[in-house]
């Protein structure tokens, strides 16, 4: 894992040899705005799974913070509950910023974990916004969590992160203003042209109450999740979505890789074009045509 | 504006013809949970910009919601206190994930607006975990905004928002627990680490209260954004900022273009290299190596 994390040189190597290792790993992306209760919710979900003797990997996608080292306290003191449990991995993965950020580490993350035989693989993010949409793209399953007093649901939409839930969780289940939320959210399902039933027929996100701190309602979140685990399979979209996944992670490498070459290529050249592009005399496209003419000179030789 | 937006195929001509336009506008970048009054600050900040007679363009960057048609009625509402003023220009930029996000489309709307005289341009996003990294990397001056009740203040730094932040605002000052947030962040700042600190000597992120819906606090925080703009010119970190700007947008076209080229010259190869990767049969590198491949031999006809 170390190896996935420190972007080593090992990492093709490793990958390669993953190759044909059996794996029915299922992935959930957690998501949601701060506040929320994802880490307690995560914290749940692992628990309830191991009760079931399934083998449970988290990771912990937290923006990197020099105030936080990359991981807050807090979180890690609660997931300790799990420390010594041998079925369960945790791990903090660092973000990066945007080429190298979410969307390459932690697939190849996921990927090793299926690949030692864990069962689940629980992904949480912090995001509103765009970040729920890499976690869209990467897990099967995805949870948004919501919770009273965060803001209406109107600010739900807002943000974005309806119509990439799979299953919407109202946590905090047990404080003034949750069954606002639910109904909100109900409402806001219920709209002709929501993009889970044009994008998604046959599945409807089921809105569950939990209070993760207390562990009520995670049985039923395991259950809706099995349920649309069965449902993605049986509906032929797992195959769908993962070749999707697959081909966005293969781009993002391919295209991580043609950037490298081309910085090695240019050297300097690239801190003058960027300058010139700055001053406004040198238009963006035309600079990314010369780093492609740089490339295809490379090749050349 | 809508060439851009669409991505017209005229775009590169039209970025061409902007090469050498002066230019001295300001862009400030509005980030933070959805909830903290984002839209309203941002309008609060036209009104003052106009009563000092300076243009204003507003790129407010809203994930695409089938729910709400890519905006909400609430914000063009708010905005429409300046709807008829032709010194300022207010659009919504739908965000079209990852590759294709917020990097690329707004600098470009950004430089038409730039071009064409606008003073200030507030690029506002809904935005908590990856996405204000992305703004911070835009702007020339990124602002964080919280609001009591949205979470705490480990919340923030969790959500990695302070890192970010050139100037912070607490917003909603006139509310409960406004003053705990303005304490929480500044014992935050005051760590001898901050990133700020380290990453810009000469400058504190300074903690400004306002009431957005009042006009309350906004001269103090227009006032805190020349100071930071001054700061930027004189300590020449704009240019340095621009420049890092202007390389990772030509980085993003070129990439963009690269795997543009790649797909057309695979086809239905691509969808079947991604199932081969998805179903665990071929590796990502390999996967990416071929799309390198497919490249070269189609660069060698």
């Amino acid at each position: 894992m170390s190896l996935v994390e420190n972007d080593s040189p090992r990492l093709p190597e490793v990958m390669a040899a993953l190759v044909g290792q059996p794996s029915h790993a299922t992935s959930i992306g957690v998501t949601g705005a701060p506040g929320v209760g994802k880490s307690t919710l995560v914290n749940a979900l692992v628990s309830a799974y191991r009760a079931l003797d399934r083998r449970v990997g988290v990771l912990a996608v937290d923006p990197t913070s020099p105030f936080s080292g990359g991981a807050v306290l807090g979180d890690r003191v609660r997931m300790s509950d799990h420390a010594l449990d041998p079925g369960v991995f945790i791990r903090s993965m660092a973000s990066r910023g945007h080429l190298g950020g979410l969307s390459w580490a932690t697939p190849q993350a996921l990927r090793v974990l299926a690949a030692v035989g864990f069962d689940v693989v629980l992904i949480e993010t912090v995001g509103v916004g765009q970040s729920e949409v890499e976690v869209a793209g990467l897990a099967d399953t995805t949870v948004v969590t919501l919770a009273p007093g965060l803001g209406d649901g109107i600010q739900a939409a807002k943000a974005g992160i309806l119509e990439v839930g799979d299953v919407l969780v109202v946590n905090k289940a047990d404080r003034d203003g949750a069954e606002a939320v639910v109904r909100d959210l109900t409402a806001m399902l219920r709209l002709a042209s929501t993009p889970a039933a044009s994008d998604s027929p046959g599945w409807t996100p089921p809105v569950v109450r939990t209070s993760a701190h207390r562990g009520e309602g995670v049985d039923q979140l395991t259950a809706a999740l099995d349920s649309h685990a069965h449902w993605l399979r049986s509906s032929g979209r797992l195959a769908e979505r993962r070749g999707l996944q697959a081909q966005q992670e293969v781009e993002a490498l391919a295209a991580q890789r043609f950037l490298a070459d081309v910085r090695d290529v240019l050297g300097d050249q690239a801190t003058r074009i960027a300058r010139d592009v700055a001053d406004g005399v040198l238009d963006p496209y035309t600079a990314a045509a010369r780093y492609r003419t740089a490339r295809r000179s490379d090749e050349g030789v």
